[in-house]
């Protein structure tokens, strides 16, 4: 199934990119690889381990993954050119004792596997950050190769 | 405009690289991509929302930005071969409530696109971290295209 | 020296990796480079800084490196087709107020340098994180060209 098919059948509308607020750009291609700039989560602030639950932090990061998948979509004008999702790597927003990054980052794993099959399947790391920007809950930033 | 000719007309002075002080090197060239390692601010230590200004942040964030061209001065042996400044992860020295790293991030991109143009514009994540080496208030890795 | 004469000499064994938790992959390979999820301290949790000593993280994060030389003898197949260890990012768990992170990330440079040779001298990156996951003390990527 192409990706569109997958995005469809899951109800997912793919967003129109925000420009970034400054002076950097969403994307670079340099040869086949499509380096993507962090994306926050729009929907949610605060920290994990304090005053966001893993299951909504785990709803942001699939949300930061629909985004980026907006991205992709724009940056590539073909989601199915996309050969591999290379590497995520998911900043967290975590209180000093909140150990689970790596569950915060399956909402976003699980969202590029259902939407790109085996092409979904990323090499990752998953960290507390001791803030992000606008003081979103989650960041990621994402390798692919088209 | 060559990138010296606008670094002269910025009235920057490219600094010798310092040697890293452990078992790493300043850079590793694969294939067409270089990948920088972590550049600290020399100036200035301490945390943003605690004892450094966005200000401050923004002002140690171009400094290591004139550092990482100094870098990128001797691995290349021409700062006119690179192609595109590919991508920056800026890592701001972040107290628990400092929600502006992007801000602080500007410091550096701007100065990227002052002295290479259109080849400075990069992806990028900025976020905070719980602390960085020596104590420095921002840490930025690059990678580039020569 | 090949890097399987360097093992021998050292007296490490190199693990048998255990596969990544979610829905990840240990590593991509895209064009001649290899991108390796994040792996972590197995042996030892907690913060530098607080309840972890340098020294315990040198040690932390020579057995990540040790961890993954074993991701990459089996994503290879042979540890000599490695051509360089491109980048590490090195993050460490770490108190506010801990500003080494370079010296624990040594503990891995050390040890790639020591089995790979030259082939090992990498670019790096090294910072506190607020937290990791399951509240091990380190976490490292690596980027390697094969």
């Amino acid at each position: 199934m192409s990706a569109y098919e997958n995005l469809q059948r899951l109800g997912i509308t793919l967003p129109t990119p925000t420009p970034p607020v400054a002076k950097f750009v969403p994307w670079v291609l340099t040869g086949n690889l499509l380096f993507v700039s962090g994306h926050i989560a729009r929907s949610r602030n605060g920290q994990l381990g304090r005053d966001v639950s893993v299951a909504e932090g785990q709803e942001a990061a699939r949300g930061v993954a629909i985004d980026l998948l907006g991205t992709l979509h724009v940056a590539t004008g073909d989601l199915d050119r996309i050969q591999r999702i290379v590497k995520l790597l998911v900043l967290v927003n975590s209180a000093p004792d909140f150990t689970e990054p790596h569950l915060v980052a399956n909402g976003a794993s699980e969202l590029f596997i259902d939407v790109l099959g085996e092409r979904g399947k990323h090499a990752r790391s998953a960290c507390g950050a001791a803030q992000l920007p606008f003081g979103t809950c989650v960041e990621i930033e994402l390798i692919a190769e088209v």
